[in-house]
């Protein structure tokens, strides 16, 4: 539909007619059904819930040919799955680009009746953030697609809860521009004005933050207010006190911000680009004491988004984040150890990003059917590599570039404790190393460290295992690693993948699969599409030929 | 991918990398088999082989939700057809507005061998007409279905084989436009480069044409030669000698022209926008004669587009396209007779277009499973009306503008014969009547007559019975009439529709259904989704839940 989530009129994928999507909030232990009926003209969708874990119901995932087939023009699907726990969650397209044209909502679960947080908070807000393009999502595929790639450089807008402004700056006298910046004029009706976060005095807020960017990792703060940190991905975290927070796509926060300052002022938020060089003004809304008037703009200009590079920065800042006591601990050991190198590659002269060399294309028969029914020639059997050749100078482009597109699978054997150490390089570019957001369906895991460098088994020992944070989101710096754990305990079919989407559009993924024979019951509408299809057909091809 | 085609960038969508999608040339008698493998991203996709009867293949009609499910994303459908009849036909995509987006290419079927036509030609050329946009066709889907409507307004350029001039013109040294109009220069290696007609002396040419526009109907003419009209849709005509032809989206000819004028100069090759207030300069090449060099341009300006408007020209024209003696006779009288109101009405705010206060929107299941195997909620099963009130005024805008929208058939009996009126009238401005080509699938019609003003009894005495042209396309001219004669022979379900394809979208179709108990062996895979998918499941529902 058309929509103007910065104020210029573009044409976003919405749901019931609005943009982003409708919230939903449900309390833990709750049944989610939502009846999704496919509006598009020509496209399949499908919905993925972000952070809900979907044990028992991994066809509910969302992931086309990975948990199910695309819904097709004018079928209605039925998602229905249980939130075990509550905390900040969102739902995203999970098909082609659909997130990046505008396919996300926001995913609220409340704490079982009569049960309290581990910390006081007198109101909430809900902030969904993402980044918008006046290009559409349909083409920016064919763009990254080309031979040689069109980089679809970077976002007009961020957008706080799908609005920004692109042709005006709220703190237009603030710019130091040498362009004249114009000042944002509402009368508040506009899809493209901002929610202006309306707080009383001598309250404590919690911030619910949740990062959809399809590129951009995001920098929050709010002017002349500390935060406080106590949730990250659904899970409670020790509590920090912080000026600004990073947030990274597929990431969600909550932050407590309590209303202690002077009351007869308007103070910045504010949400900038980090980590790569900026080109996208800042989103921008207000936090007003409702004693002020809402159409007074602070008298100071809004926080400066901390340097771009200053990946030191970045590193301390996701390092600060620890479980709360009394979240699970890692098992001691593992049991399989695999390391995924992070490289853009070339295929056929077309621009890649691969992990161990391989760039994921998805085949047409989603997963969880293929392997639940044994349909080998659904995909590539082979096993992906586990690790990458010792030699590999993570310092420098490829000294090889071509990559093998595949869509092989890593199988776990049920119940086993999986170390992924995820090992990040140089581009195809000199001195170019970008990070990456990987996010993992169907689990949480803990994050046991960042380092430096090429992983050696020494780090290992540097592991954190006594309060590593609980998480489904976790980057991978810049010419550094990041090792993750997690238990292969949820029977199905699971992406593992940079929630960049132009880099999962570009292959930047890996597909675990786990217990896939304990899977039950996957509705028939799931698996209605390639060779699953083809083989019910086939058991009943009598009918066919009446 | 990216393409040029009236040398502005923008996306197009093309087959085996090229646009338009390749020439397919067959023999009549031959079995054509056609894989296509869909590679784009999230929408599916399927192709209609326009003039070509199918019979004994109906599920190989390509029309999504009629004959077929579309192609999912990465899976491989074969069209397998018999081509019965020599002559100049076409294929392109009838899904959503895909057509729109370029999925077209010529398909020209010869005689057996050892059979020759009944007129000489020496060489022959294929002209594939069109009409393209700059905004994109899903941008336009969008438009299309806003409330209020927004208009995609006249195509920014016509192309001939792919090929128009956005930026400047072969003829810019004619223009009379105020605005000054850039002489093209071309390489030869470009997009949108025109391609030659190179011909000798002395000699005749056989110029096929094919209408695959999505909006405009065209005039195609070449200065300082006649030409003898010989086909129309793949059938003989009684040849007749012309200026020039109006040529209406859906519709083929042949034309000869023989090369007998002063071979030292070069000649252009027009085609220009007819029937709506143009505001699309004309497609433009060169015939030259290969005595000349072919970058002379010519010396005199490109032949001038009949007035837009002059609907009795069009007519006339219409009214001169007869069949050739030997072509099959129409059944003396029609067992059915069903008038066609062709309406422009408003649903819940929304313009559409109607047949008899019908609009369709097509079901997610295709009507050829849910019809062979009895599926009665796939569709409503009401009959359409036969006929529209008798007080309709059809030179006014609709007193009730209110149309529905439904996804009724209209089923004929088996072998009858059945007369289809269609029924211009004013659309909901004033003094505006559209002119509508409708096209049908699976059979020829003959044309009985074309008259202004409301159909009556009395008008049915003027029909020609003796030499109507057997066609699969026919134009209903504004405020009046259209009548057609086809027999119900060929077990299948049929799209009848508006060949402007702004115009189906609005729901502009009907369905026709004949024989479908007959229909045997239909390809599971083009019945994979909706409700026959969903039968054949729950037919074997023991392996879903295995």
């Amino acid at each position: 539909m058309f929509w103007s989530p910065d104020c210029v009129e573009n044409i976003v994928m919405g749901i019931n007619g609005q943009f982003p999507g409708p919230n939903i909030r449900a309390r833990a232990g709750d049944t989610v059904h939502v009846e999704l009926t496919n509006k598009l003209y020509t496209e399949g969708v499908v919905i993925h819930w972000h952070g809900i874990r979907q044990f028992g119901s991994p066809w509910a995932d969302g992931t086309a040919s990975i948990s199910q087939c695309a819904i097709n023009p004018g079928e209605t699907f039925i998602y229905q799955f249980k939130v075990e726990r509550a905390g900040t969650y969102f739902y995203h397209g999970h098909y082609g680009m659909q997130r990046s044209a505008g396919l996300y909502g926001s995913l609220i679960v409340n704490l079982p009746e009569g049960e309290r947080e581990p910390f006081h908070y007198d109101r909430e807000f809900s902030l969904l953030l993402s980044d918008w393009w006046h290009q559409s999502a349909h083409e920016q595929e064919v763009a990254l697609a080309s031979n040689p790639i069109r980089w679809i450089n970077e976002p007009q807008s961020v957008l706080i809860n799908g609005r920004g402004q692109h042709n005006c700056s709220l703190a237009a006298r603030f710019s130091s521009s040498s362009k004249a910046v114009a000042q944002c004029h509402f009368r508040g009706d506009e899809q493209c004005a901002p929610k202006i976060l309306s707080v009383l005095p001598n309250k404590t807020y919690r911030i619910r933050l949740a990062c959809t960017t399809a590129l951009s990792s995001l920098n929050f703060a709010i002017g002349g207010h500390k935060m406080v940190v106590v949730e990250a991905d659904g899970n409670y975290v020790q509590p920090f006190a912080t000026d600004d927070l990073d947030i990274y796509s597929g990431e969600t926060y909550s932050v407590l911000v309590t209303t202690d300052q002077d009351p007869t002022l308007n103070y910045w938020v504010s949400v900038g680009v980090r980590g790569r060089r900026p080109n996208t003004p800042p989103a921008l809304t207000i936090l007003n004491y409702r004693t002020t008037a809402a159409i007074e703009l602070p008298k100071s200009p809004p926080p400066v988004t901390p340097q771009w590079n200053d990946y030191a920065r970045s590193v301390a800042l996701s390092k600060k984040v620890l479980s709360r006591m009394g979240t699970p601990k890692p098992p001691a050991k593992y049991d399989r150890r695999i390391i995924l190198l992070n490289s853009q590659n070339k295929v056929d002269g077309f621009t890649k990003w691969a992990v161990n060399n391989v760039s994921l294309t998805l085949p047409s028969t989603p997963y969880l059917g293929s392997i639940r029914y044994g349909l080998m020639k659904a995909f590539d059997q082979r096993s992906p590599p586990d690790d990458y050749p010792a030699d590999y100078n993570i310092n420098e482009p490829p000294s090889n570039p071509n990559a093998t597109i595949r869509n092989t699978v890593y199988r776990f054997d049920f119940n086993t404790t999986i170390d992924v150490i995820l090992q990040n390089a140089n581009a195809l570019s000199v001195n170019l190393s970008e990070m990456h957001p990987w996010h993992l369906h169907g689990h949480d895991f803990w994050v046991l460290g960042y380092g430096e460098g090429k992983f050696t088994d020494k780090d290992a020992k540097g592991f954190n295992l006594k309060n590593p944070p609980l998480r489904n989101t976790a980057v991978v710096f810049p010419y550094g690693w990041t090792a993750l754990r997690f238990v292969a305990d949820n029977p199905g079919v699971w992406s593992f993948h940079c929630h960049i989407e132009p880099h999962i559009h570009m292959g930047m993924a890996v597909v675990f699969a786990e217990g896939v024979e304990l899977v039950r019951n996957v509705p028939a509408e799931a698996l209605t599409c390639g060779l699953t299809a083809k083989m019910f057909l086939n058991e009943d091809s009598k009918a066919w030929h009446g």
